[in-house]
């Protein structure tokens, strides 16, 4: 894959096929903003699906919540995000070109204009969108964008605790935009100022931490394998100690091989009781928990595994790339053929229906199986060009199965399946078709 | 049901039980913000991919988008939303609480200090919240967050007409997140600051609008009842000639009958070609459909169903809450019984697991089961209290079904399965148990 694919192409890919537009496209955009279009925001709706159906909906220690995006100022003073979460910011003073202090050599010259080593001092620079709330504009209506999804989890604790009876060890999933004022976004949609979280803040007794962190490290990797991921396309980073927070014991950044260099994909920390600790103190609540068989009441400590869902997106389309050398087609045509082998679960469309051509005898069949299976699969429907590119283009965006009717059919009462990644066909009654493929798929 | 519920039944139910939570609660709320809890996260992703399956997936006629929701300014500037997308703000001279100028008397007494008519003179308040995008706070980089989905859709047209392949008529949906700095927002989750919208646009001729308009209003009401909306809760309110938006010929407010009165839930109207010609002036980019066919250029026309998310949530529990004179259970409780008797299909917990005591044989069994279930149904597990407090429990938050294990269980290797809207009571055998429930429920 890293041989063949650049950012360039997928990106490219992304936008014909509609899996990622530029936001804001004809207004000329809006600097590193992006939509997802109708393949991208499928893949990226079974991805959450999948994602929640396996760590919430199907376990019994775990639920779920939904919070608001702007929280009680208090909040973020608490936990520290207004004066602590903040890049190093520098300027050309040249051409007043921003750049992170991390990120680049201040000795050198300016990316933008060739300045060499004209750079402000470093300052820190605070990444919480700033809004107002009602209709005067000052300190009292102040409020922010969330930076994270965590912090809903430790401030909806008790509320959680007391309606969901859950004992300890259990976590709290959730699933949202959050915004940062980054001062670099860019490749693509890795970072972005607004980005979708999938996240838990998982509830332990503080002598356990270890289990429960080695546990879902195990959890976070088997998920990396179900979304395709090669093991050897992964770095599991060891934070070492003087660089984690000083009130974790242990952090894992988990990094990815992507095109543009090795670089974060998702995180696991443990951030012991330092959140809970801070909101009781700042709110004089108790949030502690009192284990019902020991009667021990203490500070749960928390293990936090961070799975960013855009980036999920990306690597999920980075490992599905192919390019093959593809069977000279019936047209004669030779070229590579482009094949996105998308988990089957995951892929946009599970199926594409095509008459082989425009007549409306084969029109009406294809059509009706379309209606058959729709209630069933995400079925994709194409009558346009030729066989052979109508075979290319669902290679390229995915889907598992072609289903051709031809002439054949009228007579046969059969139709062709397509494999995706085999190239494989199997002729198949339309009979007996539902069943063939819910052999090989998951049902919507 | 409008003779038992109160808004503070409601409220405090959704609390106690899990489905809404008072927004950042610990530091004394957020005014107007709410939480969605475990159970009310499970009911609004059930809407939701109900609604995504029944208008998008299962259609050949729709595709999804989900876009930023910071988008480029002059979108806002395009569609007039800078301008109108105002409230009439008064505020008492003496107290300084602001109104909405059309939802107050002005020449009454200030609700909050009891001043009379003493209010300024009603000025325009724009409703688009503001932020800053990059490290400089001034008017070039000043954003707005979206005050509706709706731009998105038109501004990715020609994106996604060019990526999807899709002939009109056919509609662009998007599920999302929107900001509008309400003056006066109230009565629970009705109205929100930051709130969640269901909608589409559907594309079409101008010719064929009546008819589309027609069906969509159609799909809207099928859409309720699949809620459990009582068409006699419901309004359909024709907004007459110069009311409505003067490129709009018919725009439908469907109202819904509130404990706290008769006010809108979902919205119908038909935009014209309104935006997309005011994206086309203001870009210069051609954004006409060329009918294939006939070769006719046009720019399409729209019809615009939109569906509130929070409302959905809301109308659903209102119309799901009943109060019962419940039969004396076993401890001799006579209390009434409050059941939500939600949709199967949007019940929180498809099953909750019961075993009759904490004895470890019959726990054992009970989660046994649990596992079985939970690849396929949403399942819930409770072994606290009595099985008379744990049905209630259960009825109160919508589990269709109870599984019970008691001693019988041991030698029948049978369990009892309670109905929630009968009480009635089957003894099913273990084995025969996912197929039972197959039978009453959807899946996962």
């Amino acid at each position: 894959m890293q041989n063949v694919l650049t950012m360039e192409k997928l990106v490219a890919l992304a936008k014909t096929r509609g899996f990622v537009y530029p936001g804001s496209d004809i207004y000329g955009g809006l600097a590193n903003s992006w939509d997802y279009g109708p393949l991208g925001t499928a893949l990226k709706k079974n991805i959450i699906d999948a994602w929640w159906k396996r760590f919430v909906t199907s376990r019994r220690d775990m639920v779920g919540i939904d919070a608001a995006v702007i929280m009680n100022p208090k909040v973020w003073e608490a936990s520290g995000h207004l004066t602590e979460f903040t890049d190093p910011l520098v300027e050309c003073k040249k051409c007043h070109t921003r750049y992170r202090a991390d990120q680049i050599d201040v000795s050198a010259a300016c990316a933008h204009c060739g300045t060499r080593g004209e750079f402000t001092e470093s300052k820190n620079f605070n990444l919480m969108f700033k809004t107002f709330l009602g209709s005067t504009e000052d300190a009292t209506s102040l409020a922010y964008l969330r930076g994270e999804l965590a912090q809903a989890m430790f401030v909806d604790f008790p509320l959680v605790l007391q309606s969901s009876r859950k004992r300890i060890p259990f976590g709290i999933a959730q699933v949202g935009k959050c915004f940062r004022n980054e001062i670099t976004p860019g490749n693509f949609i890795f970072r972005t100022r607004e980005f979708n979280l999938m996240e838990f803040e998982y509830f332990i007794h503080p002598s356990e931490w270890e289990k429960h962190f080695e546990y879902w490290l195990q959890e976070m990797k088997a998920w990396l394998k179900f979304l395709g991921v090669a093991e050897d396309h992964l770095v599991f980073h060891e934070i070492p100690d003087g660089e984690r927070a000083h009130y974790s014991n242990r952090t894992v950044d988990i990094e990815y091989q992507y095109p543009f260099g090795v670089k974060e994909l998702y995180g696991l920390a443990y951030r012991g009781d330092f959140d809970l600790k801070n909101h009781m103190d700042k709110t004089g609540k108790d949030l502690r928990y009192t284990d019902s068989a020991s009667g021990e009441k203490y500070l749960p400590h928390v293990i936090e595994p961070t799975f960013g869902i855009d980036r999920s997106v990306l690597v999920t389309m980075l490992e599905a790339y192919h390019e093959e050398q593809a069977p000279t087609t019936e047209e004669g045509e030779t070229d590579l053929r482009v094949v996105m082998k998308l988990p089957k679960e995951l892929a946009p469309f599970k199926v594409a229906v095509l008459p082989l051509s425009k007549k409306e005898e084969l029109v009406s069949v294809a059509l009706k199986i379309v209606d058959d299976l729709s209630t069933r699969f995400a079925v994709d429907y194409d009558e346009t060009q030729s066989i052979g590119k109508r075979y290319r283009r669902q290679d390229e965006i995915g889907t598992p199965y072609c289903v051709t009717v031809d002439f054949d059919t009228l007579t046969d009462q059969a139709v062709t399946v397509r494999d995706r990644d085999t190239m494989k066909q199997d002729r198949v009654a339309i009979s007996d078709l539902c069943a063939y493929l819910s052999g090989h798929l998951p049902t919507l």
